[in-house]
């Protein structure tokens, strides 16, 4: 069993400090920095020592003090951005929980530069962006094999703390064993044994291709593509978010399996998934002339991979690429079936093309660094896949989530993966059954869209999408009270909304009639005969459409 | 026999009496223009007459004026814009040769507004590129069917002056028959009889379309879309040189077979051919809240066939749409295939899609308005499959043009049309076969861009590029010296160039390893062996190469 005491990585600006005294408050435990510990014990300034010392000597100082605090319990421990580099610390730190706050050298930068209180960081004199940037290559294998990893970017101090607070509770109920870990542990996360078999494959008319599910399958990404008969250079395209994270390692294991390869990181958030940014991959791309017998490898969200996968699909008239998704979302959805393309002004996705990748490498350990609010957002989908047409993946959610947060499981998305994968393969181009995947949707995209795509993420859209799809159901007397039921229960135990107060339903139904699945300006619903079973139905009466929209829409609380 | 008499029809400010005045002393003809007729006669000026006596007594003393020109012989009449409204005038016009000179309302207003000796055009007051547009829809059909139209935008005067010289001649050679013409027989080229029977079948994987090629085709373009399934909107983009001829009666012809039709005009020019003007045509797809049941027309030569087929394959993931191909060029190769897509600013049509039309439409017709250059410019690519896969068509083409320049014939054209559709359909991705199409491409593609695609046309620039690989043939012992002379024989009948005189041999090298052709940077030369049957090579020795480039390259004269 795990000591009750958490160590905190990370570079310097990613809030360690204020974000771990939160923690220590919510947890009623106590809170150290091991750089004041330092200063403490050393009755020295930590910028005083590294001049007169040099580094050496501060790490067997931060050693000391890590050492000390380790001998306390319940206690959370804010270490200095470099002791993960130091192999005794990672040994000491091996006894706790040891969580990663993972934020950008560009939001780092921001941050040291906006508070003048920040102590001066030795190692971070001159461009700090730039220093940053080459602390984060140098450590991230290290801050990678944490046993839980937080996206802080973006996030508040507050939210960051009721996340290291989750993660810990979370993993109290189910640690990794101390072969699994990176720190106590004898080896990096990066080495554990991992699995390349396919778990489903996409037939397409024109292409076939695997999708990959298992733990540590990213560190197989050179293998996979050798395997996809790809030979060409590799272009690899990530965003600021999680390129910091991921591209690195994604280029040392391109490389170790013989490939060229090229990174490049576009703008993180929706908002930049629009033709501009596609521009921008292409000047990169044919700026390294590239040729049809290179490929694209997409590491990132859903925004990375529709918008990269389109690049590749319109550069040259379509250069080969794979998926590395890095969100539940992602891997859940976006990353398979071959939709890819970006925003216009008028709405989402509507520039796109139907292409397929080679191959979709889902490694669940890349979530690691995934905020709990973006794990719901995946959620939403699996739940989504076992009542269209799983019954079976809908009871062993249930079961997943029966004593608590739901925990990860490699085997659940593979089971997710499976079924999109299915449907795929029978309908490409969405002409039949692919129609099935967009339960809960209609009425999902329109409160995204009432909502300027700001309030609700996908997934908790079309949650309460999927309750009005389902109270439709129930109206018309194709699903029974008890699967409602059941349906509600279960999105209740994800977390996930079930209404959005305050949201007008005129505007709402106005909006699901701009959707690309209206036909001839009807709107067709995709609804439930049973859990497991969806159907189409294309005349539902204007009257039940919106008893069910206005009950998902109370008024403001 | 058809009377050595030429009139002039078209729009003010096409230079119908510049032109005409230059053409008749070319042909050492007398000129006249009907309005200075009419101010002879009357005495009176054309503004008064409208002004004092209406429209109909000018159209009274134009007949007049018209009747008395009519009685002479080798005489070019520039007769004024609204002529070919009155059906006499028609009549009269009929013993002569019609040609149309279609200037766009853009360009027209421009030229009226800057020269400011014209006369003052009695129905052009207000706005007058509006004014001129809309006697453009209102004539378009009495223009249309001229017995011959030249495209004089960005033309000169003397241009266009040796175009008409050139259509007379052929007109000598072959007149339509009366059954076949607007002006003198009963009723307008638009109700003539067509065959609406492909002439080939594309099929790829996932699509089966047909192409067809036949004489007033384009008049059946409502039924072609109704025989290949479409039944939503028609969405018509063209450009603004051939829109103007053509949207109107494509829109015509589509709401008489129940379609909603709306049209646009991108501006016209390969330098538009961009993501840029993609995005207008995203823009206004959208505005018109386009759906996946709808479809785009893609009316124009090989850029907007390119640039709307890419469009259109983009929008919503992609909709349907169908080609009407209105240059040789792009009814002998851009329009078959699927090839669509954009340049970039590092080179031609980097950006783009594979995506298949849903049929194509060629109707000879529509090259009534194509300066002889342009249709040269074909010419040269119908000479490519001749030479490439069908001895036969060779042979046909070198009988087609041993009496003097060649005539168009649809079945040339068909024949085409049936070898590249053949060629596609075994390999849509040019993976293998479809490479063949690219003989001559591999030079010729260098040669434009290092003239910056400003000097030669494409098909003039593959005229060449043909010369070199057929040098290579023969210095491989791979084609006779007798099957290279027929060849050049051949080129030259169509006057299409052999050489490019002062270009950079090394600079043209260095420009066919930039191609899209080439893979693991050596280019796959497409060769000869024989007349009617090409093969590809890899290594071919590069002073081989290097001769064969020379040869074309003389010092500049």
């Amino acid at each position: 069993m795990t000591a009750s005491r958490i160590f905190l990585v990370g570079l310097s600006g990613g809030g360690k400090s204020t974000a771990g005294r939160l923690a220590a408050q919510r947890l009623g435990w106590s809170f150290a920095d091991s750089d004041d510990e330092i200063e403490r014990l050393s009755g020295r300034k930590v910028p005083d020592i590294f001049r007169d010392d040099g580094e050496e000597a501060f790490r067997t100082l931060e050693l000391d003090a890590l050492k000390g605090l380790a001998e306390r319990d319940s206690i959370v421990i804010a270490t200095g951005g470099g002791a993960v580099t130091t192999a005794a610390a990672r040994e000491l730190m091996g006894e706790g929980f040891v969580v990663w706050l993972s934020v950008s050298p560009e939001v780092a930068a921001e941050r040291i530069a906006a508070n003048p209180a920040t102590p001066a960081r030795p190692l971070l004199a001159g461009d700090m962006r730039g220093r940053l940037e080459a602390l984060l290559q140098a450590r991230a294998d290290w801050y990678r094999a944490a046993d839980a990893a937080i996206d802080v970017d973006g996030l508040s101090p507050e939210l960051v703390a009721a996340e290291i607070a989750n993660l810990w509770s979370e993993w109290r109920r189910s640690p990794l064993q101390p072969g699994e870990r990176g720190y106590g542990g004898a080896r990096l996360a990066a080495s554990a044994p991992r699995s390349l078999e396919p778990c489903a494959f996409v037939r397409t008319p024109t292409e076939t291709y695997p999708v990959i599910v298992s733990d540590g399958c990213f560190e197989g990404l050179g293998e996979v593509c050798r395997e996809a008969g790809l030979h060409g250079r590799a272009f690899v395209v990530s965003d600021t978010a999680v390129g910091p994270l991921f591209t690195h390692r994604a280029k040392a294991v391109l490389k170790a399996a013989g490939y060229t390869a090229e990174t490049l990181e576009v703008p993180a958030g929706e908002e930049h998934k629009t033709l501009a940014t596609v521009e921008t991959v292409y000047d990169w791309l044919i700026s390294h002339r590239v040729e049809r017998s290179d490929f694209v490898v997409c590491v990132g969200g859903g925004v990375v991979t529709d918008l990269a996968g389109f690049a590749a699909a319109t550069c040259l008239r379509g250069i080969p690429f794979v998926h590395v998704p890095t969100s539940l979302l992602a891997m859940a959805d976006a990353s398979i079936g071959g939709k890819t393309g970006v925003d216009h002004a008028r709405g989402k996705n509507l520039i796109g093309a139907f292409a397929q990748p080679k191959a979709v490498l889902i490694d669940p350990r890349l979530l690691k660094s995934l905020p709990a609010r973006h794990l719901r957002n995946g959620w939403a989908e699996l739940i989504k896949h076992g009542l269209i047409l799983d019954a079976q993946l809908f009871a062993d959610l249930e079961a997943a989530s029966a004593a608590g947060p739901p925990l990860m499981s490699a085997d659940l998305i593979a089971r997710s993966v499976a079924i999109k994968a299915n449907v795929v393969s029978e309908d490409e181009r969405e002409a039949g059954r692919r129609t099935l995947l967009n339960y809960g949707h209609t009425v999902g995209h329109a409160i995204e869209a009432v909502t300027g795509y700001a309030t609700y993420l996908h997934g908790e859209a079309i949650s309460i999408g999927m309750r009005v799809a389902g109270t439709i159901s129930r109206e018309l007397g194709l699903l029974s009270d008890d699967d409602f039921a059941r349906q509600q229960a279960l999105l209740r135990r994800f977390e996930l909304p079930e209404c959005a107060p305050g949201l007008s339903a005129d505007a709402v139904i106005e909006a699901t009639l701009l959707d690309k699945k209206v036909r001839g300006g009807s709107v067709r619903w995709v609804l439930l005969e049973g859990i497991g079973n969806a159907v189409t139905r294309d005349a539902v009466p204007d009257a039940v459409v919106r008893r069910a929209i206005e009950e998902a829409l109370p008024p403001q609380a």
